[in-house]
């Protein structure tokens, strides 16, 4: 693999393998961050790091460090505080990951059992509190406040974007710049901030740190509108999980809130009915498959994400080109183009 | 009312009036601490402000803010940071008690019907991470590394504490020593680091830093054997919550553990056969209530929190006698003698 790499061709720049190289040029720095992760979700409370590794160590892209590592690399950093930071981000981001689960009830996560289904909603409670503690610690460690008072108000965003998805579950109301701004909070804040706190430790001026912030928040955005489209048009198998997942556990995203838009009567009171039910069936899936597809509303919801890559690369000009801004820049379309 | 309490003689220091006479002393310093909580769980999304009032602003005899406080004060502190600390310990304190609920499954909490009975575990674990995010906002702000590191540090704890209890429910090998350590965990830390972080922004020497810590871990020990021994002696209505929750949960704490020692072996088959079982009905909860008062293990249980009793007072020795010394003495009689 290696030889074949080092002797191709370089290969264009497209989203397909944006990522692996994203991947290889900080695999080193990733190593110690995952060195780091495991050492860290250690405890000898063996529960803990059982269902830790079964969620934080098996699989999963770890996007959200590696921008952490590359905005610190864009930003001239000599230190190594990211490390810690990379690692906290992806501890948080596990977190959620776990207490979403028990939200949503999912039985799949990264095409396994989620670790709710294997050890119970009570253990993915408390592991999860673990891990968001133990983000924290980590961070503390970098010993700069302004990265802690970012991560600690990303955090309490991050959890009311998602008790307002919660809220607005079979909500028909819902407009699309309500349904941005919680995925704003939810996920693009996240990426923001694993972006940001790295213009922080690095001493950037303050136009650059609002550039990675925006970065990472226009790639997020984008990157839940696609995660969005993938749950109507996925490939289940690539997924690790259920197609029409949203839909089964009510939640209206953006291709249904496109395909309300431009729906007839008819089509609307489905949409209504469908979303007030307590569950929802194979032939309710089929049908809202049918009516997103009709209305484009899967590709209305790419062409919507595309804006905000566009977004995401622009403010990367806020920096002097070169190998990891072109890195960061293709990741985005990565985020695009992918299909799980 | 305060026509009386000024008129009044003074009253003896026993334990009974103790938690009102500090609660009096700090009265003006907790009503700031009241207004920063409400402040601080306020949020654009509803279901967040109304979820955590149910919890936070109702009731609660906020005995580890008022700790911080009064720790504060016979620290010599000056400043203001205390408010936030108190604040941050409540938050931790609540988030923790919304998750336990769900753990435990229970319909009760203070009376009222517990959070995730109202709004189910979805919200409720969500509101949590909330409330635990807002804490770590409110340290950050006091800008006081040794602070964060102590509090971010008891919050691993405390999830460690808490999968722990979790991994030992119905393992009837559990020792005592072993039992100590989780309530130290799950229970105890908090306290302490309650009570240490007032010492860390008064900059007191290591001595009396160690010394507060040690009184707020003593004091917790015994603040949670009184809770397990109430649970098997309590006057549900007082306590707010049904009595022989631990045993319904399958929780084996320290009065079935002191029964368990001395058990015969008839017993001891009763002990293991109930605690086998997926639940425990009325009449198993009647016979383990008279094997539990023949084998005199709440009063084993209450002696047991009368030695840490013992040890939290002898820990305040380091400070100079005076009035904020002698309550937080006499709090800890009322830590021992309360009903509820």
């Amino acid at each position: 693999m290696a030889l074949i790499s080092t002797t191709a061709k370089p290969e264009p720049a497209s989203g397909a393998n944006a990522m692996t190289r994203l991947e290889e040029a900080f695999a080193d720095e990733m190593e110690q961050v995952n060195a780091l992760i495991i050492e860290r979700m250690q405890s000898p409370v063996g529960m803990i790091p059982d269902l830790a590794a079964h969620l934080v160590s098996a699989g999963g892209k770890r996007l959200r460090p590696l921008i952490t590592l590359a905005s610190a690399d864009l930003a001239g950093y000599q230190g190594d505080a990211h490390f810690k930071l990379a690692a906290t981000v992806e501890f948080i981001h596990s977190a959620t990951l776990l207490h979403d689960d028990i939200v949503d009830g999912s039985p799949m996560r990264r095409g396994k059992p989620a670790a709710n289904t294997v050890w119970g909603n009570a253990a993915s409670v408390l592991v999860g509190d673990f891990l968001f503690a133990r983000a924290f610690s980590l961070m503390v460690e970098t010993g700069r406040l302004r990265v802690l008072d970012i991560l600690a108000g990303a955090s309490s965003i991050i959890a009311e974007g998602e008790v307002r998805q919660l809220a607005a579950i079979a909500n028909m109301d819902m407009s699309e710049p309500e349904y941005m701004q919680i995925i704003e909070a939810k996920t693009a804040e996240l990426f923001a901030s694993a972006a940001r706190v790295s213009a922080v430790i690095a001493d950037l001026p303050e136009r650059q740190e609002v550039a990675l912030d925006r970065y990472g928040r226009e790639l997020g955005l984008a990157f839940q509108l696609v995660d969005d489209a993938l749950d109507y048009a996925g490939n289940a198998k690539k997924l690790g999980k259920a197609v029409g997942d949203d839909f089964r556990e009510g939640k209206i995203t953006m291709p249904v809130a496109k395909a309300m838009l431009t729906a007839n009567a008819t089509e609307q009171e489905f949409w209504t009915d469908v979303f007030s039910k307590t569950e929802r069936t194979k032939s309710d899936l089929d049908k809202a498959m049918k009516l997103i597809s009709s209305h484009n509303a899967v590709q209305l919801t790419l062409d919507q994400a595309d804006l905000h890559i566009q977004n995401a690369k622009a403010a990367l000009q806020y920096f002097e080109p070169g190998k990891t801004r072109t890195l960061l820049c293709d990741v985005c379309d990565f985020v695009l183009e992918r299909s799980f």
